[in-house]
């Protein structure tokens, strides 16, 4: 007998959790489409290597991959990797800057605990070719305008934003001054701290067989940096011409063009646990952060040049589909979505199924949700049927009302009922 | 270096391709809403075993399925069984009929011969918990209502019908008496007769070793049977009481009523590949039938048995993406998409960007898609830019309107100007 069930981590969308899936995709669409993004997207099978990086990253570690004929294949893990793929497949021919979303389905294969699944949805928008700070803000704008779409008032969620820049100048110039390959595994540790705490992250940052290899000293010196929470400190232990603090400075002062400023907090220990982010990061919170990371992302200008190609600065960010459903049910604000039925067109007897069909068919040519009612059910019942559809009202033919060339009409709100003629029948 | 191509047929969609597929997306959806069916989904990845039956289908020999940490997985091939699998894990808790549609990525494994891709798009409609025909008459004129959303005139494609237990009923009187089995791989082997020939097919039923078995004779005589497009021919032949002539005789009546059987023709030769199909079937062409199946289904009335569940009917189909964007293009009815921006947004210099962002975000409140200018582009490329994007106005901040607390519009129709204040700037 075949395994009736889906596969572990993955999930069934019966009507009413597809009816939530479309809503939260439509105000997904609705807002990309609103800041002049266009929808691209990829298959969901690449080849694996596409996604194999050496920096230790848990996205990596977890890769749904396998081979076939030879080929080693994967399911997708996060839609960047593709999405770079398809820019640099047209390097040239595009107009930029580029702007592109996508809403797609993404794998990882990780062993079952917290209720992590093991395939989500993401939404995920990309603005490529554009250096500046101007590109982050209209991202983290967009996230803000997709909250307040959904119902979530202004500091519901938060934004912590860093600048990775700002960490790897400090450091380049110390401790990794004779190790220029390991920020970006440094940062993947980092990016560990708020779930494993600051010793375990000093002690793989110093193992000697780890990719860091600092010292111990070394190491809690780096930790400590990661305490910073106001910008102004973080500029005052920066030189003092730090483009990096510059750029922050100038991110603050777009962001508040955009009425968000007040929600957005600088956080030097956010590092994002990429490993090819190379500026500014950030990631959103729900205010009391009792939940995972609603959304991340960061600017990822030397991903193209990694894939073969030229160099293009680039942000993106990835907003997945499970957090935001648990906080807007957390918060009592999903929403109550009806099957979206207008009529219900009955027949009572099978010889009356024609003229039945005929009124339905006048109905969906005017544009209205007709469930026309099959089998032989007796009209108590396709009342209760068609009340519990969230139907407007029932258009019944029966044998006395086919005689006459009528088709009966009843409002379910009121129990109204009126007749029509059966040849016209207008909606 | 990694591999930078799609994995073979598969395929990228860049942005004009991606507003075609929701193009069409779109209308799928709008004509399954019309007829009161509700969307689901399925994860892409299955157990194998939903998938793998014996009757020599090409479809399950075309799996693309791997073993991952010791369990036998699959991309869908198709939407079916998922399905099925999902009524069933509810069987008892859902309100018959069920009315379900899906807009789904399925997979098959193929050598790429004649274009064909190894993954493709299909809307499924699935009527479940009706044992009469008008099932199969909801669904066919669902596919008639699609095709005119979509611009093709009636007649542009025809549907041809006929009923899998009409050749059932005639030939377990005859040659399949002794091989009760032998029913579903003959089927899967006649449904290849417009492909490879009378000929190959009667070898096939012939052949010893396959899964049928008839001698020479008798595969002669059922490949003679296949031969009637006429259904007054097909009653001629079948005996008085012939179930199978009655279904179909009501299912054109029916379809008479949808105002759709003059597109629809009797032909014994339509079985479809799928070895689950129990009594009607079709499948739909372009008139000179130049093109493979626009689309195809049938009636699968024993299908949840067989994954060990109760006895239910059901009626689906599926409707692909590829080769209905092959008949629109031939026809020269592919719609021309454009990018959908309504107004492009600009600073002259870096010192305007705050209040360029307080313009675009005004309009984007106000439900218009902005497309907001970042870098430093000159007035004459920014123009040039939004006319190609398809916008109807540019609003510029230059340091010349800030100093006036001023915006200035430029309608790219007219080339007409005008200026608003800076505060208002409505949309």
């Amino acid at each position: 007998m075949a395994d009736l069930q889906a596969p572990r981590g993955t999930r069934d969308f019966y009507p009413e959790d597809l009816r939530l899936r479309s809503w939260l995709f439509d105000h997904f669409r609705a807002v990309a489409r609103g800041f002049g993004f266009e929808e691209v997207d990829a298959p969901v099978v690449e080849h694996a290597e596409l996604f194999t990086r050496k920096a230790g990253e848990e996205i990596v570690e977890q890769l749904y991959h396998f081979t076939m004929h030879d080929r080693h294949l994967a399911l997708r893990p996060e839609m960047t990797p593709s999405i770079a793929r398809m820019v640099l497949a047209r390097a040239g021919g595009l107009r930029l800057p580029l702007r592109w979303f996508t809403v797609t389905q993404n794998w990882r294969y990780e062993r079952m605990t917290r209720g992590r699944k093991r395939e989500h949805y993401q939404w995920n928008m990309d603005l490529w070719g554009e250096p500046g700070v101007a590109a982050e803000a209209e991202l983290i704008a967009a996230i803000f305008a997709l909250l307040r779409r959904i119902g979530l008032g202004d500091g519901q969620v938060r934004v912590q934003l860093n600048n990775r820049a700002l960490l790897e100048e400090t450091l380049r110039a110390g401790v990794l001054a004779t190790r220029p390959d390991a920020f970006a595994p440094l940062c993947v540790i980092i990016d560990k701290l708020s779930k494993i705490g600051a010793d375990a992250v000093t002690q793989l940052l110093a193992d000697p067989a780890g990719a860091v290899g600092l010292s111990p000293a070394e190491a809690r010196d780096v930790v400590a940096l990661l305490g910073v929470t106001s910008l102004d400190d973080a500029a005052a232990a920066a030189p003092a011409d730090s483009r990096a603090i510059a750029d922050l400075r100038r991110l603050f002062e777009l962001l508040d063009a955009y009425g968000v400023a007040d929600y957005v907090d600088f956080d030097a220990s956010v590092v994002r646990g990429l490993a090819y982010y190379t500026g500014v990061v950030f990631e959103a919170y729900d205010a009391g952060k009792k939940l995972r990371a609603v959304c991340g992302g960061g600017r990822y200008d030397r991903l193209l040049e990694t894939l073969g190609g030229p160099s293009m600065p680039a942000v993106g960010f990835g907003f997945g589909d499970v957090v935001i459903a648990e906080l807007l049910a957390d918060q009592g604000l999903l929403p109550a979505l009806a099957r979206g039925i207008d009529d219900v067109v009955a027949a009572l007897g099978e010889a009356q199924r024609p003229a039945a069909i005929r009124v339905a068919s006048r109905l969906r040519a005017a544009g209205r949700a007709v469930e026309l009612a099959i089998g032989d059910a007796r009209p108590k019942r396709i009342f209760a049927d068609a009340d519990k559809s969230g139907a407007a009202r029932v258009w019944l033919v029966g044998p006395e009302e086919a005689a006459r060339g009528v088709v009966k009409i009843r409002e379910l709100a009121t129990g109204a009922e009126r007749e029509e003629p059966l040849d016209l029948s207008p909606p």
